[in-house]
């Protein structure tokens, strides 16, 4: 197995940072191209390792090659690199120069791989495309849950790569905890992604930011995604809303960053017996892992037990089951603000805890308690003002969404996958969509450069075509 | 004085982060014209209290107000909101829904003040300006090398804000070290800047990275700014270089960040003694605190002793000198490799180490001991190629230059003030020009939102004629 020093140092003499836009998006297609060439292969050994369905893990190597195409054209439309050029002006105090400024890759980037999604967030996934897009060689830290297919998927890009012409040490795959303990502390590693647990995350932010010279640690760690539902909109829809819910929450056994694990429904409406209602649709499933399995079955026991909370679908004695059983749970307000230690904590898996809310001052009470998430969702009705109420989850979540469900993460300019702490270490970036790429640049400025130390986006002519930012005016 | 705990309650209560663009732009030019109104009766006091020249913080005024007003100009424009708007598409895996983001100002930033800027670094400087620009609240900690510059500019920056109508808790000043402690670590602020000493950058790092919820800690801490002369460059024009040398590196008592502090003269060429013979245009400044006149003595006093070390330029007896006289050394490049620790530090205050190179494999190899720097310089001749000498100055600083001298930070959008640990601590983004707004930032994504929850930068109409990215394609 390769050690962490000799990956890193194969990093970073690979020169990946020197490589050209057109020669990344060359590799990140030729990456996509073999995921979808052993598409077969691939999915038959994930799904041996995590329990997923055939299914899913088929359309997550469709959305995986998507992703690393995806960036391809984010960086061949070149606006990312926010290139920038200023004429003198002598007359300002203090003069000024000229200026010529771009982002360039940070340098090596270590990758933590998610258990959840074996492909999109793991060895090839979002941190490892918007790496190696910026121009960053990147070292991934398989997860443990799925470490045969972690293995064939770098042996896969490692061939593709050389083919495509990438230079050796552009990506390695190391495995085990110590090996991850060590690549965020070496001095070589520039940056990090991390996916995973708060506990785990914690510890690797802590290494990271301990360092004689800190690098970034961006990691995404938990994330309750609220859920509110307004009286009309239950009034209205209650049903349809109730099965959208629990489709929502036990997709793929409810193991999503994205899950909505807290519903807040009016305490006047029937919405908890109509998801009652919608619940036995709701399909057991095998979790990734053995430990996700028994802290799935703790937390809902002890929140069973709790003598405020009603099982609205559970299975039939309320005790774990294999595979697992999805849970539903209902509280009144009280009850949480009473204990939110309790209430308002992450379940990785199919659970969810509806909230019964007796009107909006308790319901704004309840949200002022809650940690950072991902996402926040409003389900209202045509006209309705949630102004207000989206104010408050704006603060909250990085993505605000309407009549909708939070699972399903689309891949786009648009999108934000990230939150305040805990939903990521630091909400100023996306893990997900074009953005994702910003997370591995640092700017320079080139100040009266002669332009044969230029970079080509950088020259006056704009061989490339990018867009710029000329004397403060953004030409495209 | 305002405790810490009411400063931050304040600053979150005020809802700073719902005014708009245009109202905030307001306040920046009150906060302007109010310095500008002000300027002799602040020059007066800033002078009594920091030993700089009236006619360089007369300069540093206009330079304030200028970036304060450009600041307002940026947000007036608005492009740095990163406004996108995707439209819907099932047919991708995963569907993408409508998705609208834009930047949205993080919440209240505490700004830790520079000494060595008393008006352009410190309470109203790049930092608070920046902040408030993005829609952030701000407290700064005072620094104490200005108590009553900064008490009174406080007093009016309090005064124009209320009077252009910006709510009470936009602005506040706090003082002493435990206040600053106590800022950091408070669970309402969230982002911080810092411009000052590696030892207090690091100290206020690591409480912001230890705190329940880490917070981003944007710290200028101490740079070394080498700059790289070509032996063409000094045979054309050793003489004119050596002037500018000394003009730079003694520049208001060499107490810039930007301060050349260590150049690179071919071993073959004079360029010693040309130094020799600019010397004497050196002129003596008292330094802001006895602190810094007493390290800045010690660490000339530490080089002088070395035996391989050549007096180039230093007051008569080679001591300490009470205003400080500017300091020049030189040493062989094997010296400085046989004792980097010794050789390759910052020395806040007029003092420059030249080291003498053998050739270009033996720069690159003192280059390569080289901790990050704010600033890297090239004198060079018209035809040389530098491109190697560039790529390698590229790694270590944020901002390379040509032919001239790194001192004076024009504000530009093509600026970048910031580079690899410690120049910053965190590399990806500027503290000056245009992009330091970035830092306060944070993204949200509104998914099939109703229009009426939607920030007017983000409806269809685009009421304001911002510049935004719809479906991939960025529109001026």
């Amino acid at each position: 197995m390769l050690s962490v020093a000799a990956a890193v140092d194969a990093a970073v003499g690979s020169g990946v940072v020197r490589a050209s836009r057109t020669e990344r998006a060359a590799w990140l297609e030729a990456l996509a191209a073999t995921l979808e060439a052993h598409r077969d292969e691939l999915v038959a050994l994930a799904a041996s390792e995590t329990q997923l369905s055939e299914a899913r893990l088929t359309g997550e190597v469709t959305r995986t090659a998507f992703q690393l195409r995806f960036f391809a054209g984010v960086i061949l439309e070149g606006s990312y690199l926010e290139a920038t050029i200023d004429e003198p002006d002598l007359s300002l105090i203090p003069p000024r120069p000229e200026l010529r400024r771009m982002l360039r890759p940070l340098g090596p980037v270590a990758v933590y791989a998610a258990s959840n999604f074996p492909f999109a967030f793991s060895v090839l996934g979002n941190d490892t495309a918007s790496a190696l897009a910026a121009g960053c060689p990147v070292v991934v830290k398989a997860h443990p849950g799925h470490p045969q297919l972690s293995r064939r998927v770098a042996e896969l890009a490692t061939a593709a790569l050389a083919e495509a012409g990438a230079p050796a040490g552009t990506f390695a795959l190391v495995e085990g905890m110590d090996a991850g303990i060590a690549l965020v502390q070496h001095p070589g590693i520039r940056a990090a992604g991390f996916t995973g647990s708060e506990a785990g995350g914690r510890a690797l932010f802590d290494l990271a930011c301990a360092r004689l010279a800190p690098i970034p640690f961006y990691g995404e760690l938990g994330s309750l995604n609220p859920v509110v539902l307004t009286t009309a909109a239950v009034a209205a829809r209650g049903g349809e809303i109730a099965a959208g819910l629990v489709g929502s929450f036990t997709r793929d056994g409810g193991q999503y960053c994205t899950k909505p694990g807290l519903v807040f429904a009016p305490a006047s409406s029937n919405f908890v017996a109509q998801v009652a209602e919608a619940y036995p649709a709701a399909v057991a499933q095998r979790l990734l892992t053995a430990g996700m399995t028994a802290n799935f079955a703790r937390i809902a026991g002890e929140l069973a037990a709790h003598p405020a909370v009603e099982l609205v679908g559970a299975p039939g004695d309320g005790e774990a089951s294999e595979p697992s059983q999805p849970v539903v749970v209902a509280v009144a307000a009280e009850a949480v603000l009473a204990d939110p230690e309790l209430f308002l904590r992450e379940c990785f898996g199919p659970l969810t805890l509806i909230v019964r809310y007796r009107d909006e001052a308790q319901l704004h009470q309840v949200l002022g308690c809650i940690e950072g998430s991902l996402t926040g969702t409003v389900h209202c009705e045509p006209g309705e003002d949630v102004t207000g109420l989206t104010a408050v989850l704006v603060e909250i979540a990085g993505r605000v969404l309407f009549n909708g469900w939070p699972t399903g993460v689309a891949i786009a300019w648009g999108q934000q996958h990230g939150g305040p702490w805990p939903a990521t270490t630091a909400a100023i970036h996306s893990s997900v969509g074009a953005t994702a790429i910003r997370r591995w640049l640092t700017p320079i400025s080139y100040q009266e450069a002669p332009a044969s130390v230029l970079p080509a986006e950088l020259l006056d002519a704009n061989p490339h075509g990018i867009p710029r930012r000329v004397n403060g005016v953004l030409i495209v």
